[in-house]
């Protein structure tokens, strides 16, 4: 109800502020008896982790996992697991500079006057730093969806106005981790690089576009009515920082077709239902037919810049603000495990709901 | 988890299928000693009724509404409000050519698939018409939320590839309901009405984008991480049917712009802090900043046309079909008050949930 | 959360004051494809319903319950059946005695200070009529569990100081529809009709205790820690009008046991585990073992008494006040399919989540 | 859903194998602004750990709780309060011995059935180390709860059939704390000493009674229907390792009582509405009434003994046992923090809840 579990069967809960103690989370309800490789769970957080690249933030936080519950012998064991990343970053750096100043776009003004109190540190709950927990959640659900054939890949298609011209099919997905703006399109992704660098010297920031692929889905993934699938990954996706639209299948772009245009006519190949097209982006009736799933993700541009603003603090007094420390200029290419991990969270837990539509 | 409720402390729950006996729901959490004109639920009912305007499906559907319980000499009582709308037009039709055939871009062979058994008629539980329920609930929650001030209007911005260049600030929201589309711009509606008509003659159908805008809401509105407001609205808008595609603010156009021209930065106004621009769309950290909230919501052509498609039926045979009967050539003007009830919703249950993070 | 749902797939929610229009419910999450005869659940609903015999009240509430939506041709759907059954009882008598008084150990004091309004019509939304709709939904638990070979029967245990000393083993529980106070003891029965019938012509009540047995349950049902299936059947139990008690297994006086007693041990019978003996009342670590669970819910006496009484109005007043009209001495004997509607909603609940228990 | 989360508003979620890393738990909900006294969390902490007497175990777990986040600078931030209690005592001590036998009356046989995996070592999950997160989660509350004047009182009725003839009161339960069994009539405590300490020497084992007073209880407080307060008080019990069962106010023995004198006559004193008795134990239709609220929580005796019993293994075979190692011959003194732990918890949520009644 507070905001802090998502999903219904598989459900993550997180905690922790960007430089308290730790954060970390509970995941309940995974089945039990599967094997989980917790090294891959270190693998996809070190994709999320800041500093990997010359264009990220700088800051080293190591971010390891530590696995405290629920997985014994290396497989589930059906009770909860508990797992915890200790803050490392915890400077006890000053922060009577920003400690009542509202920085634009950020969430400081409305924890403060939601809460009356907030834990000014690096944003504190607001923090992106939070997603690291959703991380590992994704990371235990792409290997538990990957035992049943089901992939779910994400990858940047645009940043800032530069954009790939290519369609997920056309591109080679394998490619994704080839650079670090993780876009497989490599003349597009040298243009990103290159706008990336440049945007960061002016002390400025950039937003993006992510597009997120799931292969193999099974048919019948998705509860009606409140629920849909796409219902679920919207709200999935929107409870990502900086997050500001989501478009399944044709999205936007669909509104301006005709139903003659957008309907996907089923045929058969092979014994198996199929679709001519995929205008409806793998789901029907808020249920999955079987089809790819994709769909695109929007990110602003990151809130701190190093650009003098205006602003209020918190006794109503118009301030100047400018930011310090070490920032990205573009989260984009970080939040690519981050939408990967939400998407299998939302793909895992709708998986274990279709296992009660029958009685078996 | 069966994907029939919405909400958490305000909370909807709905049953029913097209061509059952009723369609109804139960709308738990309302808080007590609040006047609610049933009268007004019955106003919003009849604007996303069938056959309003010459433009809209001739099927005469009355959708009365009974409330059955929770509101007693014409207060609410804190108990769970039931409602009920009976199907009067469940004519003992012939179904036996639409029975087996999956409609192309329609639930059908996804529902059939997930359950093993569906009711055919007119789409059964898939059918659009449940979200009369949703349109009840929600004229509740806009007469409460009026008592605080916080009013929800939503209109239709786009038709096809015809859409209003004005913003919501420079059009006259109260103008809406002054033509058939819902669109306040006189001449564009009217653009659009000439294209509906067209697309109709020639048996196709159309999409179009939905704007809504929620003026005054309060500071503070919204759960953290994963309950953020803009989670919950882009739930609510991609469980309504036909809906791929949200976006807040700036929204998916944002993320080609610079942090520094993103950026909304705070002032005072009048003893209250402001902000500049609101490219945020009124949310920060998922919270409610004060600003006004806008979102637009994207709705493809409608599934149902009256030309000849491919399709399968349930024997995994290709067939040829064609929709008989009589259907929208575009439900986006009738799906106005479908986004108001579910942004009503949305911000209700949030506001009581708001309650709660302090002990008072 | 404002306690009108039941259940976590399988799940009921229900509406209704006494008075008003009409009671009902939605249960969501019922399996799809599943054989339901609704004239069975009408033969429960025979069963709890006032005026079945010359003990019980004379008010004629024929309760019968029309199927709104979630079953096809015989068969459920999947998706929520809706249900309501109409109030026929609705005389608009003359409340004006009653209105402001609060009726001793009833809930007429308890809402109205917590909701400032209440329905005083017989007991608004505090009324034990609510209780049908369990009993609906209940009755369908029990045709579904019955497929699976699970079988759950309650009987009267005691009346007032009347009690049975047998064991469920050694009454014959076919017979428990024999007699009207539903004691499958003739003898003991005959006592408990001989002593509601003289305490109803005193103008008192009494109260009483249920055993209810669940035959047959699959192991492991049931999840750990806080849903433990005995803290939800506890829940279900005390969430039922009067209830004051509930014990599994040994009870209150397997806390006089030594361990050495208490303990059930396990043996091998024809290749399946079994224990010798079932203090455990068939369920350890909230999970059942597969013995027999049975358990103890106490009533306290019917609070609605013919007898002149103390008590308060709404100005703060003494005031006297004495029952009117038609009212129970002892809602035991009618309060038995309640407790087995309870039960097999708790336990369908639980088989449905046991499905999410492994990935299949 | 998968059993590890109660309450609704102040939700607690747990995790933890009892010779895992460690256990421990997310609070979310907990409202902003409040000062917790994390040294108080630890004194309830000890007064549940093993080897606080000579009657307990001698295992020496420190149980020191790491708050991870959510409390800053002494104050709640409304954001989820993480902790851990890493586990001290996780002597890699030879498993073989019991790894595939089922202890009589634990729940090794039941989890084993329902995941097909378990962690053997201590009861896995399973075992009551687990109630520890409890009573952190419960301390909290239990200091929110003071702050509204709300006091949560526990102690011990009766151990095995020592009990003490005296009402809550009659007894001053300032005392609880001065004797080791926690009974606040000091010569049954000694009785229930000698007892504890003689069936400890035969290698047996004892359960016993605890009763749990809320004094000062806010009117208003508890949903109505399903979820009334008694249920949620029942739920939280029977939720606690061992317990057998519950009953509120007059419980089982209420059932012979008359109506007449069952019923609690309402009167004004100093112009508030008192009740004459309190055979209620203060709830109403599941709501709060003000006066105090009592029940009694039944605990069955000590599961593991040292004397030999019979049982089965993993393969079906037939076996001898006999526990090793040290364990209390009787928990529940140390049970007593845990049940107002679980009460305070259901109080206060049921306090926010409330808060959500009307509109403010």
């Amino acid at each position: 109800m507070a905001g802090n579990t998502f999903g219904s069967i598989f459900k993550l809960t997180s905690f922790g502020e960007s430089h308290g103690v730790a954060i970390g989370g509970i995941i309940d309800g995974c089945p039990a008896g599967l094997s989980i490789n917790v090294d891959q769970i270190q693998v996809d957080l070190d994709r999320r982790k800041p500093g990997q690249s010359h264009i990220s933030t700088q800051r080293k936080e190591s971010d390891t996992v530590e696995i405290l519950s629920g997985i014994f012998e290396g497989k589930t064991l059906g009770t909860p697991i508990g797992f915890m990343i200790r803050n490392k970053d915890q400077r006890s750096k000053d922060y009577s500079k920003i400690k009542d100043v509202y920085r634009p776009s950020h969430a400081d003004f409305t924890y403060q006057e939601k809460y009356g109190i907030r834990d000014y540190r690096g944003g504190g709950r607001s923090s992106a730093r939070e997603t690291a927990c959703r991380v590992v959640a994704g990371s235990i659900a792409k290997q538990i969806l990957k035992t049943k054939g089901i992939e779910v890949t994400a990858f940047v298609l645009q940043i800032g106005s530069i954009k790939t011209g290519k369609t997920y099919q056309e591109l080679n997905l394998s490619l994704v981790e080839e650079n670090i703006v993780r876009c497989p399109d490599a003349d597009i992704a040298n243009q990103m690089i290159a706008l990336v660098e440049a945007t960061k010297k002016k002390g400025d920031s950039l937003g993006g576009i992510i597009q997120c692929l799931i292969k193999n889905p099974i048919v019948g993934i998705g509860e009606p009515v409140f629920d849909r699938l796409n219902a679920n990954l919207a709200k999935a996706m929107l409870s990502i920082n900086a997050v500001k639209g989501f478009e399944l299948g044709s999205g936007f772009a669909g509104s301006e077709q005709l139903g003659s245009e957008h309907n996907d006519a089923f045929k058969m190949i092979d014994g198996i239902p199929v679709t001519e097209t995929n205008n409806s982006g793998g789901i029907q009736g808020g249920i999955s037919n079987g089809q790819d799933i994709y769909f695109n993700v929007a990110f602003k541009p990151v809130a701190t810049i190093f650009k003098e603003q205006d602003t209020i603090n918190k006794d109503g007094e118009e301030v100047k603000m400018k930011a310090e420390g070490r920032h990205d200029p573009c989260v984009v290419p970080r939040a690519v495990p981050i939408v990967e991990a939400m998407t299998a969270i939302v793909m895992l837990d709708a998986l274990l709901l279709k296992q009660t539509n029958r009685l078996v």
